[in-house]
């Protein structure tokens, strides 16, 4: 960990790693990914982000660089001396709407147990990626006076520690959770129901995402749709989802707005960035972006929703 | 058939047709079906509608008198001495996302050639429901100098009448169909190329339909979308597509509108006549729809989409 920082707008706790992505048009080997890459160089267009996150020795300084190009913050990023980085490896098929893990490989996550650098505790924006209930948790209990903490999850938590993801539910801001986990983590089989009985366990919003179907917001009086940017060409859904939620809680840590009504204008963001990071492997089209290409697609999306 | 009637603003060719219905939340037999049905009673709250198709001696006349209390001109509603009507049997399970068909008795349809009244001739919007593209083909022959043709297919056309259909194609304004439907027909596995390698085929526009997560309109300048109405309880999707047709078409022919911008709007008010359609079996809720609704789920669509 590297000495004290100044504080960023927004923190994310996640996953950085190595990855395997076979896809119909191409197989990658250690490339580099995980949720708090994808979210924070999404995020970093909009704001200063810190990264929180653990990698091992064999995490080269090149992949660091990546990150630290785009401003991230990497005082929360451990270098755990004696694993090796998580790494993933999947494969997807067809039309690419779902990934098949072939194997994951926690190595220093299995022991990792995030602790901010002071002025991490301060951020007024948070976004605690997918892990364990009990560590976001933990972080939760770090955190000072955040003004918009956002919470991700995954089937496996839904599955052995549905209470403790409740727990956690009702002490943020906001949920992001794809279309299959709201359906399993509320018991509804209609996503409608699903989104409005997951805003019942204490979060203003939530956000279900639907892959290339898009997006939707669930508040107590606000209803919200948002399709995925029309691509003709998909080359790596890996990532997509953290891209999103980068983009969705950059655009708001930069605006410093928190209302429902700014979250619904941050997803255009959000889907926005996303669709720069399916365009490639890894970070190869997300990381290249430059603001006028992003505007350029916002406009087009606006259009793209507009009757 | 019955004499010389005026010229409707609108007319449909397709199936009146007995459908057996399962779904998770009941069972229905022998209720009032078909892609003509669901088209011209969604389209009568826009436009005149004049329906073309054929039943058997079967048909009884409470049916007929759904109809004609929709004020649907039934001029083009022939009746078969020799046979029974058309008779679908399906099941929908878990999120009825698609219709598992057990078994099509297609009777009186067998030997059916639509012959227009007069009249219907010279209707200036006309919806081609999913049929043999040899009929449909006899039926653009049949048409005066009709301002807007749009057709729907499905992938048994697709699969044993590929050229005919494009034959079709290229001589109408606009083609719907569904997201399954596009990529067979077009051989594009992404949908977007989908759409786009239709719209090279002919016709102004393509819709296409991707039931609970809304539509796709695609021409060539413009590219839009529309989710489907927030419903937390579907009962029965039967006729959720034809419905759909018959909203966008009805609206377009009750405004005598063309335009591709029109057609764009024309979608809110399929979708949202559609949404009706699936809260209950056959034309239970449909049918009892009263304008005010109607305008009050258009406004709730609105704010839906808008961020």
């Amino acid at each position: 960990m590297s000495p004290a920082s100044s504080t960023p707008d927004l923190v994310v706790v996640g996953t950085v790693a190595f990855d395997d992505v076979q896809t119909p048009t191409g197989l990658r080997a250690d490339i580099l990914g995980g949720s708090a890459t994808y979210f924070s160089v999404a995020a970093s267009h909009f704001a200063r982000v810190g990264l929180v996150g653990v990698v091992g020795q064999d995490f080269p300084d090149s992949f660091r660089s990546v990150l630290v190009r785009h401003g991230v913050d990497l005082a929360g990023l451990e270098t755990d001396p004696n694993g090796k980085t998580f790494h993933w490896s999947g494969r997807y098929e067809g039309d690419m709407d779902q990934a098949h893990t072939l194997t994951t490989d926690l190595n220093v996550l299995e022991t990792f147990s995030p602790q901010l650098p002071a002025a991490f505790r301060k951020a007024p924006y948070v976004f605690l990626a997918n892990t364990d209930p009990s560590i976001q948790l933990s972080v939760l209990d770090q955190l000072e006076s955040p003004r918009l903490v956002v919470m991700d999850t995954m089937n496996l938590w839904i599955d052995i520690a549905r209470e403790r993801l409740f727990e956690v539910l009702a002490r943020v801001d906001g949920l992001m959770i794809n279309d299959a986990e709201a359906k399993a983590l509320s018991g509804e089989s209609n996503l409608i129901a699903a989104g409005r009985a997951l805003v019942e366990r204490g979060p203003r919003f939530v956000i279900v995402k639907k892959g290339e179907h898009g997006s939707f917001l669930f508040s107590r009086t606000r209803l919200f749709a948002l399709p995925s940017y029309p691509l003709d060409r998909v080359v790596d859904p890996t990532g997509a989802g953290d891209s999103f939620a980068g983009g969705v809680m950059g655009y708001l840590a930069g605006a410093n707005a928190q209302r429902v009504t700014d979250v619904c204008r941050a997803m255009l963001y959000g889907t926005v960035v996303a669709s720069f990071t399916v365009s490639d492997f890894s970070l190869d089209c997300l990381g290249a972006l430059d603001r006028d290409q992003l505007d350029e697609r916002v406009d087009a999306m606006r259009q793209f929703v507009t009757a």
